[in-house]
């Protein structure tokens, strides 16, 4: 008997652990970005190893400064280019390419059963692929570049079932902002959050995603959905290697469990400053909006921007709409499928794909009382500029939001 | 008699004037980005003045740092917001719509025998219409502001004759290069250029821009192309309002003229850190590229993209690559006809329509020691950031200078 992570874990520890042991597992895949290479590899050199355990298992997508918007962040990613020369680093992913959790997906190393960690919080976006994925810090990741391991607690579980559907403007990032104002963002600290039930099935992958990549903000060390023939038909021209599914057992032990029924669900809001102060849509509706912003590892991908295309189509926007594609292929699809036209016909811009304004490091940040509407997953005070105000939602709310110029309900639209 | 710039001088000034004489004119159209009208406006409300003479004579297009970069840009940039919407200017263009010297034209502001003045150094560009066009510091822009007037000394014009044919590969800025380069970078100071031949009448509008948008950098107060059938078509259904072209006399009088075949020209490069450094390109052929990047108000158009497209259709880049349409418009078109995939397909990634990493603010800047060949009209040294290095080229031998990674003859791809 045992859960998801208890499984990875045993498998990648080669030990039979449960959860509350502590283990030293060796990692399937290790990724870092622009951000948090500059630190994990200048502590990487302070170790003094010279070469990484393992070339073809660390991934490096430039996405967060990318294109650098200064020359210190050029000069820095210059040195982090000539490290991933000299280490012999092939997956490496140049600015343009995407943000980094849409790059490992789409390039096949988000897999099921396998150990994924990430230097970047949001690396728990994998468990949509029923991998264990989660984040740390640079100075661990050093530690991994050097010996392709890293020392865990197996995390305890919590269950959480979904049944009912979705209604008409209800996505799977309405969900999970649901699922985080319940729970508080400590609700499930260190925990693995194992999802079930008819509506995570008729999740597509990119709405898995979206899920999986919130379950931070509960406090969460991953979000996991168990892997089915839709992950399997995603992966099939993309795995990068074989791999295993896992799945937790009939009698498997959850810390938590809860049943959530969507039958009522409507679209949800984040207010300003925390990701756990979630309203409905209603309850927030004619707030004056100055800035929208679709994208990032939360909602970036082509359905999401087919969402929004669907509520734009054929009007305009009244405030500034910045359209930001996870990543190169998500662009290419938009451009060959019309969403990009859309899009564009209704006013809004698009930004290099990668992260965007979402780190307020650049390509849109917002000002001293600004609101923005934001796809994104976090609306810490600060985050996308001093004095800014933050509301997260839906691309289809926040579509709805850019037509309007007030937060607004894309059902009315 | 008189030369197109005497003329239009007459007619803004009231007065019948000739080349050297002093005149107060009124100013058709006045022009300030995001950059410059921080501090006209700043200028303009220490001057006491309530109300701009005339708010639908003033547009205002967001480009230079757009979307914001910080969170202070984002506060100038919407106290800028606030001073437009306070004075009616309706002729405001949002961040994401275009770089300003493709916004005016776009929109039908240039014309011939017009008089527009812009703050910002390339306003010359909109002599590709025949109008006299040139820029000016922002508390010159302040005084516009509140009188729409300016003065003026009446520059006396440089006659520039282009005959032959540009070959394959050759296009306007290999012209406006070679010309910059022969005269040197204040061998046109405070005069107006005015071209003829039969290059410059069978150039595109497109390429027009790209040779009067460069005539600055010979230090000329303004490029004039003699409006034709070109300028009446594209102006068909854009002109905002009416206009009488103006042409030179057969008798007038021209401080200098020059002619120049274009028979054997080949393509150019501007080396670092000065315009009039100019090179053909197999002098500098094989010079490690860091960057390229595909755009700006000199270079940005679609005429341009699609120069590029043609050259990587079907290949890949090995540097990075960053294109940024002049605008939205420009990005629609890119999009419907297939320019854009080509661009994405081989790599390149696109930025949001504007000024990009020209002016070294955001969205590409480049570190210590590395190259970047830019589309752009200026390789200052730092421009783009400090320790960098920028040639100066058109899209054709960006796009392959991008394909090899070092500077490439596109007649070579």
């Amino acid at each position: 008997m045992g859960t998801i992570s208890e499984k990875i874990f045993s498998r990648a520890s080669g030990e039979q652990v449960k959860a509350d042991e502590f283990v030293i597992a060796d990692v399937d895949y290790a990724m870092a970005h622009d951000g948090t290479s500059i630190l994990a590899v200048k502590s990487f050199r302070d170790m003094g190893v010279e070469k990484v355990w393992n070339p073809e298992r660390i991934v490096i997508p430039f996405d967060h400064l990318a294109p650098a918007n200064t020359e210190i962040t050029a000069s820095l990613q210059n040195d982090i280019r000539n490290w991933i020369n000299d280490q012999q680093i092939e997956h490496f992913y140049e600015i343009g390419y995407g943000v980094c959790h849409q790059v490992l997906p789409e390039n096949g190393f988000a897999m099921p059963g396998k150990l994924l960690v990430g230097a970047d919080s949001h690396t728990c976006t994998y468990g949509a692929f029923g991998s264990f994925a989660t984040g740390v810090g640079a100075t661990d990741m050093a530690e991994i570049f050097a010996s392709g391991k890293l020392w865990f607690k197996v995390p305890e579980s919590i269950k959480i079932t979904v049944d009912g559907t979705l209604k008409n403007h209800v996505y799977a990032k309405d969900l999970t902002l649901y699922i985080i104002g319940k729970m508080g963002s400590a609700g499930a600290t260190y925990k693995a959050v194992e999802f079930y039930g008819d509506v995570i099935e008729n999740l597509s992958m990119s709405g898995r995603m979206t899920l999986c990549n919130m379950a931070i903000e509960m406090g969460a060390k991953t979000g996991i959905v168990p892997p089915d023939d839709k992950t399997f038909e995603y992966l099939k021209n993309r795995a990068v290697e074989d791999y295993e599914p896992v799945y937790s057992d009939e009698d498997a032990i959850y810390s938590e469990e809860y049943h959530i029924n969507a039958d009522e669900l409507e679209p949800q809001v984040a207010k300003p400053h925390s990701v756990d102060n979630v309203a409905n849509v209603t309850d927030v509706s004619g707030t004056k909006v100055d800035q929208v912003f679709i994208g990032t590892c939360t909602n970036g991908r082509l359905e999401d921007l087919e969402v929004a295309a669907e509520i734009l189509k054929g009007k305009k926007v009244s405030v500034r709409t910045i359209i930001v594609p996870a990543s190169r292929s998500t662009m290419i699809e938009a451009v060959n499928n019309g969403t990009a036209e859309i899009l564009l016909d209704a006013g809004a811009t698009f930004g290099t794909p990668g992260c965007g304004p979402c780190l307020g490091g650049h390509m849109g940040v917002i000002g001293e009382g600004e609101v923005c509407v934001s796809t994104a997953n976090r609306n810490f005070k600060g985050r996308m500029g001093k004095g800014g105000y933050i509301y997260l939602a839906s691309p289809a709310t926040a579509a709805a939001s850019a037509i309007t110029g007030e937060i607004a309900d894309p059902r009315d639209i």
